[in-house]
């Protein structure tokens, strides 16, 4: 069943904004409240206890399911919900990239980014061909001649990369049969950049037909490297049998000097254009994972062409949020998207 | 004179919110202003002036002691006020345990937390008795086989901790004649998580007979082991002659993974429980002191039974609190608490 | 043409505040913005395109010039628009000192500061006179006997500045012919005081003739410096071939202890009155720029007499801000200043 179709049964007066009982949930059902929107909190078997504590973060009704991969099968119950889904990274990884593609309920974005940004080559083609600067891929191990990281293939959240100095450090640290990629190893401070693009809105920084928002910028916070130099050194600590980890465990407010910010919505806007050649655009919160070199140079490492969880420092507005409206979340930003939509009757231009 | 007695003679409607002027003083005052309670700060010869730039922190009164240790001897005149005290770190630091335990004037929380809290070994038949996981102690130094963290008996705010690698290393660094214990050395990343527990409310995260809430999450910022980094590892450093310290100079604001919440508060939950079975249980504020290893499992290494500095951070508000309240402080809840048990005439079950 | 005459010429209830669209100007016409004043971006060639995105940070009206440098040329139609200029770093630096001082229009904040603050020995003159510590010069550089920074004169932004262990390092560093300075590198944690001091007010902190206030904290994210530690130790970094670097790229919150913030107060007391001393006063905003180390002592190793980009974590608040106000920016107090000196016919005690 097509999304155009669901949508025109669906009640517009009575949507419902669902995702996943994770990641950042909390921040959407927020947002969606605040916009006056019923939400509905998709959990396995039973909802998680925690959101009996967050009164303002509580789904209005959860929708309990025995298997993410599984989801489309309750499609047709959450259709009747007039549900629109929220994709956030969990959500997309507990589903799997291919069960999300093919979800047969509404969802807000693009759903044709997701091969674009889970596929290295494929991403790396987007955001260089928009004229990103991203850090250099070795080919062969035998020409590390300077520090790198390696990511596995598919690794989720940082788990198992390593860094490697030269081709004796990789031979000794590699993981044989599990395919990889290496990376030159960016030194600088690192700036995860919170982009919202509507392509309805008409009022603001105009990138197509659309505008550009600069939501907030947060750091990831990342076991066990961002703590282990109250040890010792990486190399110390690998003398210690101690190995440095990459695992997402939270995120940190940072705002960037403005005279950067140019530069950050340049990017934006690049990235934005080129989405639209490549695949029809790119709708809604994403965010621009980089780092600023001592030249003031951005290296894009990573695109997440969705709300990230390190939106949610910002569930009360931002430095930047602020200067829009006090007080703005993404979470809440995306519900006032969908509403303009409705008004407009374009829910057809952010929805897939 | 019982705490009882001390409550059936106090005019309810004219509570003072009554701290000492440190720690966290501003925020109980300001959250107490907002509660609108009338508030008085406890000071030594003459009140500290920073209060006058601080208008919404400043308490209504300011009662002047010569000596904290002998805070008792000033009671009488607390109770004509009276007087609800809101303990804190350097609140107890201040005036020592012993005199703080027979201080008498109802003090919100219960007072017997204190022993199992400062009493190293008593907190950990506490916590590990609740299912949570500590640090290995190392009883023989001789068996120091990875970094740990030797930590004298007393020491106040990381003051003269450090760190050995081996046991020669231990031998090098030990001051002969003090007590001391050794910890293994956690790597991965902090979180000082800030709990609420009230027994008399009913509406939200049931624990028991009242509820449990998470206000907020901190990282403390130390020196100078915090950016010793800066200048080399710890190792470079005290090659250079230079002791890697872990004194508490402030807080930074952070926010965990979604997916952690629920470990979360199934931790509060163990300690609370655990509190009554041990000690007839913890009120109001504490918090956990963790690091996250890559498993994204907790690790925890201290309880703090009272407001902790971290929650400065938050005078208005925490990604967490605002899903409660907009702008929900600590310092705010402990006032709201008192005056919900004003209300339904519960005073003597968050007060001791 | 004087201030003093200028300011006889402007109509009061028209004030345009105006600045350099760049490093806190977002902040600073926000904060106008919120007490009503018409605000006006000097912009080269033409505006940023990304004011387009901050509703509420975007100045009622452009002012394009062709070179910074240039900018007394403007004064004539500045002037027309009762143009009260509020200065900020890369509004002094795009100028150049000189010109600044000479620019023919009022300036928030006393001119004859910069001097003071913009040569080294002056600089320490000034914060040494007040009593405050700074860091250690080393005059010859072989008596390095401890780490040292050596930061060339007029480097902008921490660009070049080094680490040396010792006179051999030192030699092996230095660029030739470059005019430097040695300071000891002071391990501990940075903390970067947001003050604001103003000779008019009476309610609050008295400071000589005014009132003095703390708006917030920050600690600055310089590349590489700040992450560096991600792959390995200054001294492996280098032997890997990368250079640590200070290149200011951002700005994290933080709060200090409570129990430091007297201090704080006395610092800055001392400055001003020091300042009155020294060069008729210093008005409005400042930061001092610490370490503190681990007998809880501040080093002082700058001063800012103006608005710092640090703020613009604050755009609507911070832990201190929010007990003189709720959701007040430094932007925004600036802005009550002259809005306060207006009201009270005192305009020429805070410009000049």
């Amino acid at each position: 069943m097509g999304t155009k179709e669901i949508l025109e049964g669906y009640d517009k007066g009575n949507i419902s904004i669902t995702t996943v009982c994770s990641h950042s949930s909390l921040q959407i059902f927020n947002g969606a409240r605040k916009e006056g929107f019923h939400t509905t909190g998709i959990a396995i078997r039973s909802p998680p206890r925690f959101y009996d504590a967050f009164p303002l973060g509580r789904p209005d009704e959860f929708f309990v399911i025995d298997d993410y991969k599984k989801m489309n099968k309750y499609a047709p119950r959450l259709r009747e919900k007039n549900a629109i889904v929220i994709p956030h990274g969990s959500f997309v990884e507990y589903m799997g990239t291919k069960n999300f593609e093919k979800l047969e309920l509404p969802i807000f974005g693009n759903r044709d980014v997701l091969e674009w940004e889970s596929d290295r080559d494929k991403e790396r083609e987007w955001l260089e061909g928009a004229g990103l600067e991203m850090p250099t891929v070795i080919e062969d191990p035998r020409d590390i001649t300077k520090p790198v990281i390696v990511k596995y293939h598919g690794a989720k959240g940082g788990k198992g990369f390593f860094i490697a100095k030269n081709y004796d450090d990789f031979k000794k640290k590699i993981e044989k049969g599990k395919p990889y990629i290496i990376q030159e190893f960016m030194v600088g401070t690192r700036y995860y950049i919170h982009y919202f693009y509507s392509p309805i809105s008409k009022d603001g920084y105009r990138v197509g037909k659309g505008t550009l928002q600069v939501m907030s910028v947060d750091r990831r916070d990342e076991t066990n490297i961002d703590e282990a130099h109250r040890l010792g050194s990486i190399s110390e600590l690998e003398d210690m049998g101690i190995k440095p980890t990459f695992v997402v465990t939270g995120n940190i407010p940072i705002v960037m000097r403005e005279s950067l910010l140019q530069k950050v919505f340049d990017m934006g806007e690049r990235v934005i254009k080129k989405s639209y050649e490549l695949f029809g655009g790119m709708i809604g919160p994403f965010c621009l994972e980089t780092v600023v070199t001592e030249e003031l140079k951005f290296k894009v490492f990573e695109i997440s062409a969705r709300i990230v969880a390190g939106t949610n420092v910002y569930m009360s507005g931002s430095p930047y949020a602020d200067l829009i409206q006090p007080g703005l979340s993404t979470g809440q930003r995306i519900a006032q998207e969908i509403k303009m939509a409705i008004e407009k009757d374009k829910l057809e231009e952010v929805i897939t």
